[in-house]
């Protein structure tokens, strides 16, 4: 396992770790940053770089007291025929899309990182004043949007990207609020050895699922 | 005003055609391709070229013989704090965001192709069998997913990306189904300047939404 200081210190520098799941299951790689440290560069190099969908992560907790479920549930009651489960087995961690007030149209650079520094806003003031929190969220915040937020429901209940970030946040004591996107290549999902490289070539972190999963007690 | 036959023998050909709204709205040029042609190379360019959300487009009308509504109204319902109004002051045309049933994750250009593909085949269907296609749609996608469905509430109601590519599609005679996503700048969203050399330069059409405006009757 990669030292916790050194994760740490790259996450709070604004550099991206890059996150494999695992064989058998969607066996892709994430580009995954802190989201307490989002510029408009980060979601340049999501976009450019990693190339998949850039979604705002925090958890099933946190939602709750900002009022939100996930998308699923919604689904299932509004569109049963649809609520069906990814070949990979597990419910979706998908939870709304939004933008936040201040921006443009929501989907550029300066846009998507304006959303999620305020998300992140949001979520760092849930443990001092949940209601604040709360109020600021839906003051400020509207959807439909360009910015999906996953809910991780923790790494006991589902071994997705989304829970594989949380649980690496707790275990350097980050908040818990990541962005990820998943890595793309032409075609197809950017393989474990392409992303290796890719890795390699930029100083970037590269980590393994079942390397968090020996670090956290589930 | 480009030749209608030019227009129309573009898209079949699968060619995008970029699309810049109106000054004073968004002000976004948005890079559309025909829902009819769209293959993984498609999406390739969509991201890497254009790089805002990939989504697939047709109209209210069929949306709602497939059981679609839009999401702002189940977020009117569920969330009537989050649902505001975007700064240009429309009211989004999301409705949900799904995956077909034969992709692996969803996300990877071959999995968002096949998605829209037998997004195609469905609303191709509604005219022929509107109990088949929604079946079809109800056993072959599942919600949510990682490409966004857009529906066209028409030009006299709403005056974005998403009714002007559907008026364009009625406009040269093609099925009313299509793909969009922004043109996006390091940072910021593409000026029409920049959209229209990129154009010039990969020898795609280039289409205002006021050209697009004359010719059809709202």
């Amino acid at each position: 396992m990669i030292l916790k200081s050194e994760l740490r210190k790259n996450l709070e520098e604004g550099l991206p770790v890059l996150i494999y799941d695992f064989d058998g299951r969607e066996e892709e790689v994430d580009m995954m940053f802190y989201g307490g440290k989002i510029t408009w560069k980060s979601i340049n190099l999501l976009r450019k770089d990693a190339g998949g969908l850039i979604c705002y992560v925090t958890t099933e907790n946190y939602g709750k007291k900002l009022g939100l479920d996930f998308m699923v549930n919604i689904v299932k009651e509004k569109y049963p025929n649809l609520a069906k489960k990814p070949v990979y087995g597990d419910e979706p961690a998908f939870s709304l899309w939004v933008n936040h007030v201040a921006t443009r149209t929501g989907i550029n650079d300066y846009d998507r990182a304006k959303t999620i520094n305020e998300l992140h806003n949001v979520i760092s003031l849930i443990n001092q004043d949940e209601t604040l929190a709360r109020e600021k969220f839906e003051k400020e915040f509207y959807s439909p949007g360009h910015v999906p937020i996953l809910l991780s429901r923790g790494l006991n209940k589902r071994k997705g990207h989304t829970e594989l970030s949380i649980s690496l946040l707790e275990y350097v004591g980050l908040e818990k609020s990541a962005v990820i996107a998943e890595m793309l290549d032409d075609g197809k999902s950017m393989s474990k050895e392409k992303a290796l490289r890719y890795a390699k070539y930029n100083g970037f972190l590269f980590i393994e699922g079942n390397e968090i999963l020996k670090e956290v007690s589930l």
